[in-house]
Formats: C-alpha cells, sequence, structure tokens
C-alpha cells in the first residue's frame, strides 16, 4: 500500500490517549483534553499522568503502558521534550501507530542539542514502526470523529481539507473561515514535519474523497522536486491553494532555521505553482476567500461580470476593482432593459452595468427585481450583488422596509443558479453597535446569506482576486483537458 | 477676497432652508430633514412644502419667500429638477448664498433636456450670486454646526475633511472610518460638479484650519492643468488622498457620462498624483485606512519595524506582507535580549524579529512586558503589535486571564510614545457571536484601543499598505524641505 494511503487510517482511530493530560489551565495537556471532550471524540479516550488520578470526571492512567487494553492507536503527546524518547518505548508497548507531538522546543529552537533530540525521536520511532505528526504542532482537526485541535470549532463535515506548517494558523483560519460558511473534511497541523511531511500530506489530501478543495499554509519544503510532483498531480484533481509563509528575507532566515527547507526564493515558488496550476496567496485573508470561492461557486471558466447594488461611488469602484482583475463588464441586454422600460420608463435608457441600484428608490423597481432578472441573464458569467448599507435612511424607516428586501433579494437570486457572488462589508462594531438593531440586521442578513450557500466577500477587491484565481483555475483545467 | 476662502462662509450657514421637506419616509425631504433635527443643527432651521403645515412639530412655509426673516442662508433642495428654476428666484429675493441641490436627474442621465437644465441653473444661479453645490449630491456633513447628509454619524468634530463625488460613498466612508476612530472636520459631497468643483474644494481645504488631512472620492476632473496645480500646493501642507473612481474601460465610459472629464488613464492620475506628492488609494477600505493611519500616527520616515504577537505562522505572514511594502525587520536589540534573558533563559537565544508570541506560554512574560520593552528600543521606528484570538484556550480560561493582559498591554505600548500599530482581525460575526464572551470581549478591546487613539487595521496586510503610503508621504515631505 503506497504511503500516502495509510494516513487515512492513521488519521481515524478508534483510541486515543492524551499524554500529559492536566487540569493546568495553560498546559496543553489540558487544552487537548477539553478538546477532545467538548468536541465529542467518538472513540475511546485515555487520560495519562502520573500525579493524577482522574480529570473532568475521565480516570488517569500513571502511565501509558498501565492502560489495561492491548493497543492505542493515536497518542498525543503534551509532555516536555526530555520524555519523549521514553514515551516512545511505552508507545511500542501499545501498538501505538501515530504519535503527535504537541511537544515542542525541539529543532525550531536552532539549537544542537534540541536538534539532535528531534533525530533521535524521529529514529527511535522509526525503529519502533510508528509515524510520528510534528513536533511543535496542533495535531489534526477531524470533525467526523469529534478530533479537534482548538476549542469551539465546527462539528459538521465539509469539503476543505489541508495542511498547515502552523498550529496557531491552522486554528484561526478554522475559526475564521467558518464563520464565511466554509465547513472542513479534516485539517492537519504538522510543525516540524520531522516525519510526515508536506509532500505526504498533500497526496494523502489528493486522494481523500472526504475533501474536494486543499487548502495549506507552508514555510518550508524538504524536497521540492517530489513536492512539485505532488502538486503536479494534486492540482488537476482538485484545487490546490497554498500559502508559502516565509517569502522575505526575515521569513527565508526564520523558515530556515525551522526545517531543511527548499530555500527557493518566492520567485520560484510563484513559478513552480503556476506551471502545476496551484493557487498562490499571500496571506490567510486571501487563503479563506479562496476557500469560500471554491466551496459555494461551480466551475465557471467565463470573465463577464454584472455588478448591481450599492450607489454610484461603490459600483464605480466594484468596476473598477474587478475590471483591474481582468474581468469585463458586458452591456445590459435588450431583454433586461425591455423590463425596465415597462417599470421604470424615466431610467431605462440610462441604467448601466454596473447598476447603481440608488437610481431606484422612489421607483417601483427594487433590489429584489433587479437581482431576480439579473439572475435569469445569458451575457454574463457571474452576478455581484453588492449588498450595502449606505442608503441615508434613518434606522426606523430602514427597519420596516428594507430588511425584507434585502433578505427576499437574496432569494431571489439564489433560485436560479447563477453563480453569484455578494459583497457585504464588516465592520469594526464594538458592544455599542452589537445592541443597535441595524447592525443586528446585517449580522444576521449576513449570516443567512452564509447558511443558503452563497460566497459573501468583506469587499469588491476581496470578491474579484478570489474569483480571478478560481476562474484562472477552471480556465486551466480546461486547457489541461483539452490536451488530453 | 480669493475664491477658496468663501467656501468656508457657504459652508457655516446660520440659516438653513429645507425646500421640499416632507414626511414620505423614502422622500430625500424626510431624510434632511430628520439628519438636521438629529444631529441638532445650531442654526435656524427653515422647512418649505406647499402641502404641509406642520413636520416633526416644526411649522412649514408653503414657499421659501414666506418665510418672515429677509434672509436665509442655504437651502437643501429636495424638489424635482423641474422645479428648480423658479425656486432659484425664491433664492434670490431672500438672499440665498448657497443652494445645494440634492435634486437629481439632470446631467448624469447624458440626456440633451436635462443636460440643458442643469446648465441653465448654473446661468441662472450665476446672474443671481448664488453659489450651487451638486446637482446629485449628498451635500455637507459639518458636525461642529450640527449639519448631516445621513443619519447617526458622529457629532465630535475631528481633522479628516474631503470632498466625494459619490454622496453614497460619503456616507458609508464617514460611517466606517468612525468605527475606526475616525473624526471629521467636514465632508462635502459635490455630485455633479456643476458650480463648487474638486479644485476650488480642494483649495478651500488646503486652507481650512479645522482640516489637518484631506481624503477625496473624484470621478472626473473639469480642467486637470488647474487641478494639477491646485494638488501641489495642498500636498506641500497636509496629506492629500485620492480614491479616484472610474478606473477601468466601463468607469471612464460612465465618468465622461456624468461630467466633462478629464478623460486621462489611470497612468495619467498616478503620474500626477505621484509628482504632486498626493497619495492614491484604490478603493473606499484602503481610503479608511489611510485616514486611520495618518489620523493616529506621527511624521513617520523610517521603515524598521518590530512585530510582535500572534503564533509563529501569523508572525511570519506579517513579516513577508511588511517587507513586500518595503519595510526593514531589524534584529532586535542586545538590551532587550538582556530582559530575555533574565526572566526567560530558556528562550533568549532563539526568539527572533518577528516575535512568536505563543513561545512565551507558560514563562513569566506575557504580552504586555514584550511590548513595554519593545516601545523603548531605539532600534526601530515602528512596533506592529499582532493582537490575536487564535490561543487555543477554552472560552472560560480566555475569560479569566487573557482578556486583562490584552488591554493592559495596549495601555503599555500606548505610554512611551512609540509609534505602534495593532492589527486586530475582523470577523464576519451572525447573533450568535455577538451573545458570546470572547467575541464580545475582542469588540470591546478593540473599541478600547482606539478610543485610546491607536492606529487599529483588521488584517496585516492592510497595516501595511497604508503604513506604506504614509512613511512615503512624510519622506517625501522632508525631502521637498531639504531642496528649500
Amino acid at each position: 500500500m503506497p504511503e500516502e494511503f495509510s494516513l487515512g487510517r492513521l488519521f481515524s482511530p478508534s483510541s486515543v490517549a492524551i499524554v500529559g493530560a492536566s487540569t493546568t489551565p495553560f498546559s496543553g495537556g489540558h487544552q487537548f483534553t477539553r478538546f477532545l471532550i467538548d468536541h465529542g471524540f467518538q472513540g475511546k479516550l485515555y487520560l495519562v499522568n502520573p500525579t493524577s488520578s482522574e480529570i473532568f470526571g475521565i480516570k488517569v492512567y500513571p502511565r501509558l503502558t498501565e492502560i489495561p487494553e492491548s493497543s492505542v492507536d493515536y497518542v498525543i503527546s503534551c509532555i516536555p521534550a526530555g520524555g519523549v524518547l521514553s514515551l516512545l518505548e511505552d508507545c511500542g508497548q501499545k501498538n501505538v501507530k501515530l504519535v503527535h507531538l504537541f511537544t515542542a522546543r525541539l529543532k525550531e529552537t536552532g539549537r544542537d542539542k534540541e536538534t539532535k533530540l528531534q533525530f533521535e525521536i524521529l529514529e527511535k520511532a522509526r525503529k519502533l514502526g510508528i509515524r510520528i505528526l510534528g513536533p511543535n504542532c496542533m495535531g489534526i482537526y477531524y470533525p467526523k470523529l469529534g478530533l479537534s485541535f482548538n476549542h469551539e470549532l465546527p462539528r459538521e463535515s465539509g469539503p476543505v481539507g489541508g495542511f498547515f506548517q502552523s498550529g496557531g494558523g491552522a486554528g484561526e483560519f478554522v475559526r475564521y473561515a467558518a464563520l464565511r460558511g466554509v465547513r472542513f473534511s479534516k485539517i492537519i497541523s504538522y510543525g516540524n514535519a520531522s516525519d510526515i511531511d508536506e509532500t505526504e500530506l498533500l497526496k494523502y489530501f489528493t486522494y481523500d474523497n472526504e475533501t474536494k478543495i486543499i487548502a495549506s499554509y507552508i514555510e518550508g519544503v524538504k524536497d521540492g522536486g517530489k513536492f512539485a510532483r505532488a502538486l503536479a498531480l494534486a492540482a488537476k484533481k482538485k484545487p490546490v491553494i497554498i500559502l508559502k509563509g516565509g517569502r522575505g528575507r526575515t521569513g527565508a532566515k526564520l523558515a530556515l532555521s525551522h526545517t531543511a527547507s527548499l530555500a527557493g526564493s518566492v520567485k520560484v515558488w510563484q513559478a513552480v505553482l503556476k506551471q502545476y496550476g496551484a493557487i498562490m496567496v499571500n496571506n490567510f485573508q486571501e487563503l479563506i476567500d479562496q476557500v469560500v470561492a471554491f466551496t459555494f461557486l461551480p466551475p465557471i471558466t467565463g470573465r463577464r461580470v454584472i455588478i448591481a447594488g450599492g450607489g454610484g461611488g461603490k459600483s464605480m469602484v466594484s468596476a473598477d476593482v474587478w475590471e483591474e482583475e481582468g474581468f469585463e463588464l458586458p452591456e445590459l441586454s435588450a431583454e433586461f432593459r425591455k423590463k425596465l422600460k415597462e417599470r421604470v420608463p424615466e431610467l431605462w435608457d440610462w441604467v448601466r452595468n454596473p447598476i447603481d441600484a440608488s437610481l431606484f428608490q422612489g421607483t417601483p423597481v427594487v433590489d429584489i427585481n433587479l437581482l431576480e432578472w439579473l439572475s435569469n441573464e445569458d451575457g454574463s458569467d457571474i452576478l455581484v450583488a453588492n449588498l450595502t448599507q449606505d442608503d441615508p435612511l434613518p434606522n426606523d424607516i430602514w427597519e420596516k422596509v428594507l430588511a425584507a428586501n434585502f433578505l427576499n433579494s437574496t432569494l431571489a437570486i439564489k433560485k436560479n443558479g447563477k453563480p453569484v457572488v455578494c459583497v457585504i462589508e464588516t465592520a469594526e462594531i464594538g458592544l455599542a453597535e452589537m445592541e443597535s438593531w441595524k447592525w443586528r440586521a446585517i449580522a444576521e442578513t449576513r449570516r443567512q446569506i452564509i447558511d443558503q450557500g452563497l460566497a459573501v466577500f468583506p469587499s469588491p477587491e476581496r470578491a474579484a482576486q478570489a474569483l480571478k484565481k478560481l476562474v484562472d483555475y477552471w480556465a486551466w483545467r480546461e486547457s489541461e483537458t483539452e490536451l488530453l
């Protein structure tokens, strides 16, 4: 069985032991115990600590070997690095298949002694037939099994899988992408990659049926050639989105001290990713935008957009940013103008794409009509709905009439199957705004639109940037298919 | 008295008449009446409408000329375009100095008849010695006087002034920038610019003592040469930030149908703005980021940043985006390492800039120490505090210990006067998150930091982009001074 398939078994343990389980609030042993209890891990959970007898009502074993069952699939090590070699001996006795080393302060310190210890750990694990995840990482988030590496992450599964060299980055990615409606197959935080590395993980996710979209944060690559070959295969099967950390001078120095990295400059990365059809993003927000786009939008290869909503200024700047990302704004169709002529004869001839929705104030045409008509249009590939809150209306009026329109509009655009991109700006609200009807309505409307499975972006430029990369990807896939 | 000084008098009316005042919810006449009442306009307010006798308890005059006082400084016209010529006659009798035409559907329709009417209005106003603001605009937001063009805008004044060709853009700019702590001297929405135009407004704000930072949204310029000369003067006095709408093919077509624009391509704009030291931004979010930077940060000309906070991934990507904007990350000083060595001997030698704050978990050093020490450093020009919420701690623990640290840290960094940039990500929260302790704590912490007068950005890249333009501007100002 090829290496990459076996990870699937390792990531689906039926029993987990947390070694170093603890009630000390800031300790990893406490946190992982909480994560697995709170997320309802579905297998057997063992806690190990020589100085406790019970944690959260669960019996604690003084040592891994004291667990009565003959085997434990997966061990989460929350003990200091100095104890890992002897823990591995115990793991050998208990037929452990995978050890996640939350344990840190090894090679990443840049010190000789710690680097040597990391190597010895790997050697011993190999001899015992145990795979190592980490060290210096958060491990596995696999909602289907109730495995988690942070608190209050979604319990439902979804199509996004991936691997993150940063544990903090992985946690924040899941938390913030979840607020945009994204759900996950499994996310692996793999840290120093002493054993299981980016190439093996990429291969694994390439063939993982639960994963339709691959997202990753990578600081360094062990073997550039192997990784490139894996990428060539992966990107032809599903979108592979890569955030490369350590692109600048400082980052290159830091990454080097983490792993024996492909020193390769950012230009090498850009060239390789482009050649093999992977999608490069530059920061965590772009990574989230990109998984939102691939999660909620179908394969789109055309670049004609109709933009509707917001006043003249917002429409104009939206048109600018979409055009700057390579999209075109076609003229409005004769059919659409005909509908306008019937309903708003005073406006029909001078409304244009982008559609300044403020022109329709005081007419019988409301946003819902515009969006419904546009979603029937054949002359465009993407409909962009700028759902804006810049109407100069006092709250009490807004409350009575606009909120309903705002909500119904999104129902209207959903039903025709036209790819729709919603733009609703996010604001830095405080507690006072949380008490305001209007901000609550905006928040709730956004959530309802997201819950309907629509792609929502917090600004026109972030929408346009993510859509450009989506269309580039599917256009590349199409061209690859034609070559065959 | 030069033209540009007289606008100051026009924008400070002691009496305002709203012509077309109304109780019809969606009408402009209703909205402007509410804006001025709700914001507490400090002068005399007259309402004019032939079909009402009282609105919100205020007497309504059937016609402007029926107002008993001999003069009215400022008229807001909310009547259809067809009535404006005869309204101007009445304005002449009442010694009106400035008419704001909220009235629209004139030249922007692109139709001959309406274009001709706009011209006739201007001709008549000139004959009567009346200045026109608009048509097709929201007019004046001048918090000191209680003049407003939208609901619930800040009542306190501040250093940011500006002129916006889009009324919706102006309103949303004020509302969203206010959430970041920005306050305004006055913001003028000037629409079709039939009389008072971008060049006159730029000159006015150049000499307006209440305005320290100029922000603008411009679609087209009437006279490119005049505008460039005004810009040359303005940018040497204060930062001038320009969002040019209509940069693409679609926008150029649209802008052309609005005003007799300087057709000039985006390249011409970029060249002119660069030559004269003005700051070009590409969307409304960048415009807000830029006024935040200039409002809360002193003139900085150095590019050395120390980045602290967040885990390894966030630090790494922060370093990347700051370097990509031309900043440098110096090594940490010997003095700083000495402090680390005393307190965290296990870490002192391998902590680097950017500082991965997660390394300090479980040590006696907390964020507040790091930020306090760093704010005493001479070896950097800017301190970037990534205040992150990616700690993998359950809510109850986070609540007990981290929130206080988070708040105290910002107090610590404020007190040494070192330029500090705070990065706190904004998320797309819904009502459920608004009820969560953690999201409320984040929101309230952000608000408190903002209220202390610190620059807060929602992502590292938006911070770095805004700071680059700020440093570029002050470096240019410095070089200009040296030339003298």
